[in-house]
């Protein structure tokens, strides 16, 4: 069932850094144009196949003073950092369902310099999504769909979902493992199912890990290991809460020679430290791991972290009292 | 091939913890008596099944006042903690061959509070490992073959070797992935070897896992799903360099009602976010995850963070430049 085995190169995989769209969760999207800049460097450079510099948020439903640029993903803004972008990289940029003006807000593909629209939704917004994946492929986008929050969707809506898909013009379907809660034997299930379904309608599939429980990188390469070829990695697993799939784990275990490690950590060095030095907070922790095993979204658990508490045994209480 | 699901209760499993012992090579074993009476306690009460002390070193290699008690672990210290050890749980010590005077330094079980003697080594140590194993076994201890440094050694060896513990006296065999070098996918290969082999002489298989690429959790209960039912853990993964599988995850994840997570909560805040503070250092980081990929000793990686050196990418081009 596997393909390959751990010497393969794998041609199939793309590897796709979402620093910027999950890591700016976490510093409210004010990245320097400098950090984005030398990230897109960077990411040439480790042979990354694509970068999401983050989401196309509406401007009617959200204030622009109060984000930095990133939640929004102007053209003009990642056009100031990429260029024409002459390079192997793909730009993608996140629509939310709901959260997007989808139908104003992206010109045709032949006047932009995105290539792909990864389309978030929850599974009862499926529905939502499609119109928004046909709308970004009729302009001329590759588009994902990303199904979040799958942890806590019965299987038979899972299948339901995968199906109708399938009969989309989406290019990449996604498992995202939104709360962390997944264990390696869980992401290999679901990676079976999401490969077996997607695989008939010629569709590719991906995963997008959290690190609650610490195991990321190791849900990342099982659902790899059955074929999922889009793999969503942060640098130093920056995202949300606990993170995500550290691009240094991925791109150090993937053996095809295309990936390059030694740039993403000269990049860490220079630009990741300062970031941590400055407060911004990501990771492993216990109150995310508490999320992760409960199966839950790890609100509480951010608010823990944003207060400076310690008192993790009390919090875990807390949490069990919730239900 | 794996032994119950994710739901199954496993009567078999044996967690370990190894605290002191692995946690002791991060501050020369200097606990306080304190540290180690609430560690106990908390272990009674989370369902820990054995609580390994520390080292039996050999007081002629080495010089008493250079360490901790627990490198040590006499009798008499034991007792001031454990008392009769009037609990479910059992005591463990690790005896390292070529390091301890394992004939003169053990009283008979009946006069001992110590139930298990583990006994490490490497490959070509395992004729020196029978030794020991065949003289604790006959004063009356439960014992352990923790093989380690496996990733480093050629399958027809392990089988080898494996063979000849079969025909001894041990009790477990240990899988040790002494660099934390191993993938899921590995664990899983070597978990089904091990588990095939010590099934036919009634052995029972455990692991112990070190965090390098931050699969330490994940190859634990990969490795668990494949019969292996002594598992080491450590409390916050406290360890040499990327330190272990945590207390906390492994109990979080285990499905047995006698397993409680709480407890080590507690502990955590009281007893480990001081020692953290004081500057005790171990877990996931950069340094551990390279010699880790390269499968390769720690300790370039351990010097590193004890410089405090933070020139990530210079010191993975001098870990290129040594071979």
């Amino acid at each position: 069932m596997r393909k390959g085995n751990l010497m393969s190169v794998r041609d199939d995989i793309k590897v796709l850094d979402a620093t910027i769209r999950d890591g700016g969760l976490c510093n409210n999207f004010e990245f320097s144009d400098e950090f984005v800049y030398e990230l897109y460097k960077t990411n040439i450079k480790a042979g990354v196949d694509y970068m999401e510099f983050g989401y196309k948020a509406s401007l009617s439903m959200f204030n622009e003073a109060d984000y930095g640029k990133w939640k929004f993903c102007k053209e003009e803004d990642i056009r100031a950092i990429v260029g024409e972008n002459n390079s192997d990289m793909k730009i993608a940029v996140m629509a939310d369902v709901g959260r997007c003006d989808f139908k104003t807000d992206f010109l045709p593909k032949s006047e932009s310099v995105i290539d792909m629209v990864r389309v978030a939704c929850y599974i009862h917004q499926i529905p939502a999504a499609l119109e928004m994946i046909e709308h970004f492929h009729a302009l001329g986008y590759e588009t994902s769909c990303n199904i979040m929050a799958i942890s806590q969707v019965p299987t038979d809506q899972v299948v339901q979902a995968l199906e109708t898909l399938n009969e989309s013009s989406v290019d990449v379907i996604y498992l995202v493992d939104s709360f962390g809660s997944l264990y390696p034997e869980n992401a290999g299930d679901f990676a079976r199912l999401y490969y077996e379904i997607a695989e008939k309608a010629g569709k590719k599939v991906g995963f997008h890990a959290h690190n609650n429980q610490n195991l990321a990188f190791a849900n990342t390469i099982e659902t790899l290991s059955y074929g999922f070829s889009f793999l969503d990695v942060t640098v130093q697993g920056m995202g949300r809460g606990a993170g995500n799939c550290s691009s240094e784990l991925l791109i150090g275990f993937l053996k095809n020679p295309k990936y390059n490690i030694y740039p993403i950590l000269v990049f860490i060095e220079k630009y990741m430290a300062p970031l941590k030095a400055a407060g911004v907070k990501w990771g492993y922790d216990l109150q995310y791991m508490f999320t992760g095993l409960m199966n839950r979204h790890p609100r509480e658990a951010i608010a823990f972290s944003a207060n400076d508490r310690g008192d993790y045994a009390n919090f875990y209480k807390e949490l069990l009292d919730h239900d």
